[in-house]
């Protein structure tokens, strides 16, 4: 009863913003993301008769507290499906997502641990239902079961039974890559669950938000489809900084962006004025991931590389699904 | 035929965004502002019977160009409304705004401007006529007519004849300071009426921003009342940043902020976890206005200086509106 799985992580290009049902992790509006290869987690799951709870360990180390009730209570899932209830795993993680990129590795943590506590169990879920469950441990998580580029379905029924990514595109459809600008912060975060909850009860931009999805992703979806790389960037920067502009509304405000952060935006910037073609995106934190072609590839970490306050620079290709080792 | 007038320049804490009407300059929201004692235009219009046009000096230089068109456009509803329309003056301004400091000039020019013609030309005017009038000038210079905290009432009516301002308290009411802080610009700039027109036509948050006007301005107005200055900076603080925000979601999307902007932002809030009641506003622009009160005016000022891109800090009490000279 044991097995390993692999899964990328992935960058959404349309953001996923606020929550309809906290609980079973159902979303306001769809979201669209590219998996990328640079960044991964593989866990293995092993169920023993003989355990009395389960164990999980991250990169060598035991995990106790929040982030191993967040484990338990997703296993907890798997064990009723599988009429499982009193049956207990050690669950072993290897992130290669440094953590300090902004890259979240909650997306590839929660896809692998699903795609192995499934297969451990004996449970043999397609990758639609892979993606639906593993939503429900983290909402990102469920654009990872794919490569490429995928969309997260919002659904709307109330028990979430339709709200699951699907393949857009593979990662071999086309290579646009993301490079991960790594900035130094000593600002105090509010977490990306606290700052969508926040932003959906008290942004007045909040509904303007939402009505704007459905054109951003039509377009989007057909830039992929083109592989027009102008329209793919502009769509998600504007996208991104919509999504930013929400929480400036919030009551009290808040940004996740620092000085480095603006600096970098207007580097990308910059950089297409000088016809490098690059765009930006940024998650809820400081740091900024920038779409390029492999053509401009060394251009674009040397620039990124020279502005103050960059760290690292973590280049990345599309990526694969999860699969099994 | 010869008059001087002295107008201050005032910041606006809920802001003005947006026009209904690009001729007249009817705004599509009330704003609130705070009269400014530390930057003042003196102005000086004579009218000459002998001349065949107008003459504009902006601090002892000829002015040309859109600057002059503006002027003697300007000059053309008043010679309309003294039945004079062949008469044409000389225009003398001093400017004590710094420009790079961010401070509206065109408010308190045009106020200036607005009291020292229509006197010369013999119209005895109203405060609230002298608003209407030079706010088809500028808009934001209806405001500067009253010193200490004013609101421009958008009005209803096509003609603008009900869209003035009118006093709130008067500069003796409260002594709240604010500090300019300059900072360095390399940034190409979208001006505030380019800014506006595309937030306003393209930005999916316009509304938002429009429906939450009214909340803020009735809380803002509480607050001066009272004179509680925590409810006062609150709301300025995040009207502020709403605007700001809605710029973030224009097609294309825009900033005016720059690095350093972020950083006096993030630095007058760690002010207040230290227990130093300070607040911000910024205009279109990149440069700060920090809201305080006169007994942490030192400790405001050293603290703002010390922040890396900070070039300048000017300190200004409230002033008084439009005088004759």
């Amino acid at each position: 009863m044991k097995a390993t799985a692999k899964a990328h992580t992935n960058i959404a290009l349309i953001k996923y913003w606020g929550k309809r049902n906290d609980e079973l992790i159902l979303p306001t509006n769809n979201s669209l993301s590219l998996t990328l290869d640079g960044f991964y987690t593989t866990t293995t799951v092993d169920f023993q008769e003989d355990l009395k709870e389960d164990y999980f360990e991250l990169d060598g180390e035991p995990v106790m507290g929040e982030a191993y009730k967040r484990v338990t209570a997703f296993l907890d899932l798997i064990r009723r499906m599988a009429d499982k209830e009193d049956l207990f795993a050690r669950v072993k993680s290897y992130n290669q997502v440094p953590t300090a990129a902004g890259f979240a590795s909650s997306a590839s943590g929660f896809a692998a641990l699903t795609a192995a506590a499934t297969k451990a169990i004996g449970l043999d879920l397609s990758d639609t239902e892979l993606s639906r469950l593993t939503r429900q441990g983290s909402g990102s998580s469920s654009r990872s079961i794919y490569g490429g580029f995928a969309e997260w379905e919002m659904g709307e029924k109330e028990d979430g039974s339709d709200s699951y990514a699907v393949p857009i595109a593979s990662e071999n459809h086309w290579d646009v890559r993301m490079a991960g600008v790594v900035l130094t912060s000593k600002m105090k975060k509010i977490s990306s669950r606290a700052g969508m909850r926040r932003t959906v009860e008290t942004s007045p931009f909040y509904e303007g938000w939402l009505k704007s999805i459905p054109e951003d992703l039509s377009q989007i979806k057909k830039a992929i489809s083109d592989k027009d790389f102008t329209r793919l960037g502009e769509i998600a920067e504007a996208n991104c900084l919509k999504m930013h502009a929400t929480s400036l509304a919030a009551k009290p405000p808040f940004t996740y962006w620092i000085d480095s952060t603006i600096r970098v935006m207007q580097q990308v910037q910059e950089m297409r004025e000088q016809g490098i073609p690059a765009y930006f995106t940024i998650d809820a934190g400081p740091n900024v991931k920038v779409l390029y072609l492999p053509e401009y590839e060394e251009q674009v970490e040397r620039i990124l590389r020279e502005v103050p306050g960059v760290t690292d620079v973590i280049l990345s290709k599309p990526g694969p699904g999860v699969s099994y080792l």
